[in-house]
């Protein structure tokens, strides 16, 4: 089959690998019909150290089911499931806990060496606890807002939740890529009154504009905190989604936060401390967040999809086939695109 | 009256200062019937630049009210009153949220010119918001533990409540000062099963293990991080109480939280960052906390000390009158003592 994988930072090639198998009772193998790349992608593309077996790529997917192993219990051969991007047991205390990113015997499929989603098909350990199957065909116009639930609704929706967005709440939103954006969505589901998008690209400003947001902040550092500041009467937001993974980013959100304060950290952090301990500590604000569970939230996230309340799937502004999968990394690095889709 | 100034660092005299006197309409003046030592004041006292006027100390207190402004209506002159550590409206949008310690027209007595609670009599702005009145005489035998609720029990409970403390949890206090011992109580109250006190002074980790730790751990670093793995299965603990104040002390607290786990931070923070960014988003660990709202906790907590369920006065270990508390202060200083009250 095809699959995509990188060679180094920029170096992205699609080539023949062999075709994915099941290798444990509990496996399935799943064709793919809609995959993505993920701005998490980004970040090796612009840092990987070369390596010569190449590194298979993509972490959030739909397809349909083609084979399970003898344990597979959930999900059968011709199901149409949603992959979040990390597999997990869906029996162990953290689990149940609803915090599937922690399952004790779980990963992240971008560290499989067997493969991963950009490509024809992939093997989904832990199927039971992993897959969620659709309610809806291939086919349905709903597929890209679905294809979200794999990732990035579900970490702006756990943003959202780690900074306990309530009715009502003023809330800022710091990035404006994709799960920014499902962050803007996330926020006003919850019940935000005010939602403060924090990016520098006007067209996807203009995006989080039509999916809730209230007022765009352009500025950057100190001018960015003191418009925040403009638009909330001094205080602050009640919640901040942080949606970058920056030092800058995170420290932004802490000064923004409004005494009571919580920031949901989803961007995945390149920086080894939290900035602003102290005024951190004298406004009694909350640092949360982490992989999002978004396994845990489709159950609840699904209905509004299928019920056309909320369409995530808007932050896809580009479809390519496998062989264009390159040319959609570049696109994202370049700020061209938002989010690619892919249809292998 | 007679008034306790700090100097410089370790240099607390007991002088003679004008009586307090109404300044605002909404103040109070109470003459003090118990005060204490507070391990934050520890800190000014290890490092305090020499001033010529002096710094007024103490923040905890229970008085008798003497005089009231006009404006005041909730207390009255003969009044016994609980003085938490901060004075706040009560009538904000902070105060509203029970988060005193933000009010926008309050503070903290430290910060105060005009006199503190080490002393014969203090002055206290916002007396209506502030004070509590206490359905007890001045002679009552739970006067110790009554007077925690000024500071040192609201603290640990402050630090239990951020940390998520519920029924059934695993929780660590780091910190085996008053206010970690009153994490003690704070989190069996809640109902923690697994109490973890770490602390290196065995006086204090046996009295923790009275008041309801049921382990302890007197390693540090990476020993006690590995200890508190071994104590909890090798997850971690639900909540971690921080209450003393350092990075180190920090780090320890995150490192040891279970995922999805949470950090309540109380100790007065003397670090700029938060360790250990990476390690807590990708356990999905909460790191909260700040100067306890003491006031929003007495209705709380007053109700379990007056009928004997919690005895947080046990922290208290020494008592003096005034002109001991220079002595107060060395005996904390060099750990012969837990917490000093003081009788003016």
């Amino acid at each position: 089959m095809r699959a995509t994988l990188m060679y180094a930072a920029g170096d992205v090639r699609v080539e023949d690998v062999p075709d994915p198998s099941i290798v444990e009772p509990t496996d399935a193998i799943i064709r793919i019909t809609s995959a993505c790349i993920c701005g998490s992608d980004l970040w090796p593309y612009a840092d990987l150290e070369p390596t010569e077996t190449g590194r298979p790529m993509g972490h959030e997917a739909i397809g349909l089911v083609e084979d399970v192993g003898p344990d597979v219990r959930t999900v059968k051969p011709g199901d149409l499931v949603v992959m979040p991007f990390a597999f997990s047991d869906g029996t162990c205390a953290f689990c149940h806990e609803g915090l599937h990113t922690a399952c004790v015997h779980g990963g992240f499929f971008d560290g499989l060496s067997t493969g991963a989603a950009q490509a024809e098909a992939v093997r989904v350990p832990l199927a039971d606890g992993t897959l969620y199957a659709l309610p809806v065909a291939e086919d349905d116009t709903l597929m890209p807002s679905l294809l979200t639930l794999s990732d990035v609704l579900g970490t702006g929706h756990h943003a959202a939740v780690v900074a306990g967005v309530k009715q009502g709440d003023s809330v800022a939103v710091v990035g404006d890529g994709a799960v920014g954006l499902c962050g803007v969505i996330a926020a006003k589901r919850l019940g935000a009154e005010q939602i403060i998008i924090m990016g520098r690209h006007q067209d996807r400003t203009d995006l989080a504009r039509e999916l809730g947001a209230t007022d765009v902040v352009a500025e950057r550092g100190d001018e960015a905190v003191q418009r925040v500041m403009e638009l909330t009467g001094g205080s602050g937001v009640h919640g901040v989604l942080e949606c970058v993974g920056t030092e800058h980013a995170t420290e932004t959100s802490v000064a923004i936060a409004r005494p009571g304060g919580a920031v949901g950290r989803v961007g995945v952090p390149h920086y080894e401390t939290i900035p602003l301990a102290q005024p951190m500590f004298f406004k009694n604000v909350k640092v949360g967040g982490g992989p999002a569970p978004v396994r845990a939230y489709i159950e609840e996230l699904l209905p509004d999809i299928l019920e056309g309340a909320i369409d995530p799937g808007r932050v896809f502004d580009h479809t390519v086939g496998l062989d264009g999968v390159p040319g959609g990394y570049r696109a994202m690095a370049d700020r061209e695109s938002i989010k690619v889709l892919v249809r292998p």
